[in-house]
């Protein structure tokens, strides 16, 4: 049998944990398979794209366990009462290739991207940083404010969006939480006492959320909206005057803000700084930048710890997905018992 | 809601339907898929290879419906007590990219391998081709015995395994279901008379089933055990007589039989044939050899029918799998509602 987590099991489970909780908890996976980078099978994503969106498959394997994760991108999806990216996930045994987990990813991916966020600016950010400075309030944006919190301790927000339904929304879902909120009048407002920024916008279109100019020396940004061809939220100027680090190098020339810059553009992978084998920040006038795209190795990361969370618990069933007759050799045979004609 | 068929429901309805009438009508839904061939999406799958077998994806899209096959192929299994081949499929709406139908996919596949088989040799086989050799009697044996009747009207048949115990069990399951059944001695003795002959063996290895002074002129061949890097079955000799179809010529050369011959070896994509863009038998003493591995739109065409099959019957049942907020860019508030800190 395999383990089945539905829409309705996560939003327990998280319900239950606590998103704050479970976002603290999988930085240690996080952190634990970044570690290991270099055992996993790494490929840029399977890609099918259309006028509309993409529909992509993201597999990896550790040679113990696979996995990959099914994820669309529709931007014009909200405007017709959808979701913008909806995924699922599956891991397998390796040994015998059986599938033995299957998770909804939605509300998993939200957790995943802000955990990876709250990794990365640990490391990268200046120890100092007090404030966060959130450009884009939809989907992913309390999981940022929760992951900046359970991680690094930051509880001083300010948020801008261009859209005022969705900034109200914000302060709606996190003042309760005991955030403190400041509204901004503009990107630039936004960033001005912040000491790390994160950019998380939608349009699928080459944007400039923010101007070099604006930017101040010290501060740690986490750019994730830029995270497919044609889409980028950064001013190329904000990239030069930076240290640029990205997930998967391959992957994130295609994809990422990046894709502004020439080939041979200057990028860490964070592996290798997690590891010591590269410098992350080495100074507090040092502008740093993850330029985030979402990686396979991650979703691997969330589906383990949610296999492993809610091992024990009633947050999962248990669904028949592979046929296992007595004699290997007898598929037909499954078919055959229960036939009238014989 | 989408709609996900498990190993009981499929089991249920091959029973109901009868595996001889789903293979049967799965060849027209085939037969339309590979005749608007060119307006797929196609790309040789995607594997993660180990010591101990492969998992791959394998996705295609018709630019209205997306889908993907997730299957495992692990030689040692059996002797395990696990299946060789496991799979399950997936369906989405590439508009806007939600999953609409999931489903097992290890009796689809043995389902939809025959209803292939039997939709090339319906167009390459001699018109009068009254006998057909089994050569290896394993899990796909019965199907291919069923999609042979049931599309070509053949129920003679010649068996032969190296296996005892899996020839007693083939002629167990199609005995009763009015098979006109010969065990062979050998597998050279099981050609003898043969008009179209099916190779499906599951070593994974370079083997020699049939050598090319057994093959008389006129047959068809249906060559199906040959499918991964390093596993073929036939003599390369027999394929230097014979006319060689294929699937998908660039996972052909890496997967089947012609894996043993030239990058240059002349062979012809089925889909041409069937579209009258290239010639198929032109005489009743050609060879036709068809080196199948299996592709993504035929697990396309099968979700497709399968999907289609079970509306409006009891054989499917509705999973949750899609996180769907009233509010698209409020997420978050799907676990805020049940939160007991709020």
């Amino acid at each position: 049998m395999t383990r089945f987590v539905d829409v309705g099991n996560m939003i327990r489970w998280a319900a239950d944990r606590g998103p704050e909780n479970i976002i603290t908890e999988m930085v240690r996976y996080l952190e634990d398979d970044f570690r290991r980078w270099e055992e996993f099978d790494k490929t840029p994503r399977v890609a099918s794209h259309t006028p509309f969106g993409v529909i992509e498959l993201m597999p990896t394997s550790d040679h113990e366990t696979y996995g990959f994760k099914y994820v669309n991108g529709h931007p014009s999806n909200p405007g017709r009462g959808f979701q913008t990216v909806t995924a699922f996930g599956v891991l397998a045994d390796v040994h015998n290739g059986y599938p033995t987990f299957i998770s909804e990813m939605t509300i998993l991916t939200a957790l995943r991207t802000a955990a990876t966020s709250a990794m990365v600016a640990k490391t990268l950010a200046r120890r100092d940083a007090r404030r966060l400075a959130l450009i884009g309030t939809g989907s992913q944006s309390e999981f940022q404010a929760l992951a900046f919190r359970g991680v690094l301790g930051i509880d001083k927000l300010t948020v801008w969006d261009t859209d005022p339904a969705a900034i109200e929304k914000f302060v709606r879902n996190v003042r309760p939480l005991g955030f403190d909120v400041t509204v901004a009048s503009s990107a630039a407002d936004a960033v001005r006492e912040a000491d790390i920024i994160t950019t998380c916008t939608a349009d699928k279109a080459k944007a400039t959320i923010l101007t070099a100019d604006s930017i101040a020396p010290g501060v740690h940004i986490n750019a994730i909206g830029g995270d497919c061809p044609g889409k980028t939220e950064l001013d190329a100027e904000i990239l030069e005057r930076g240290d640029v680090f990205v997930e998967f190098d391959p992957q994130t020339r295609i994809e990422g803000e990046i894709q502004q810059m020439p080939a041979d553009f200057a990028v860490t992978e964070f592996w290798r700084v997690l590891c010591g084998n590269a410098p992350g920040r080495t100074s507090d006038d040092q502008i740093t930048v993850f330029d985030s795209v979402g990686f396979a190795v991650e979703d691997f990361s969330a589906l383990r710890y949610a296999r492993d969370s809610v091992a024990g618990t009633d947050f999962f069933e248990e669904i028949d997905l592979v046929a296992n007759p007595d004699d290997p050799k007898d598929l037909f045979g499954l078919i055959g018992a229960l036939s009238p004609s014989r």
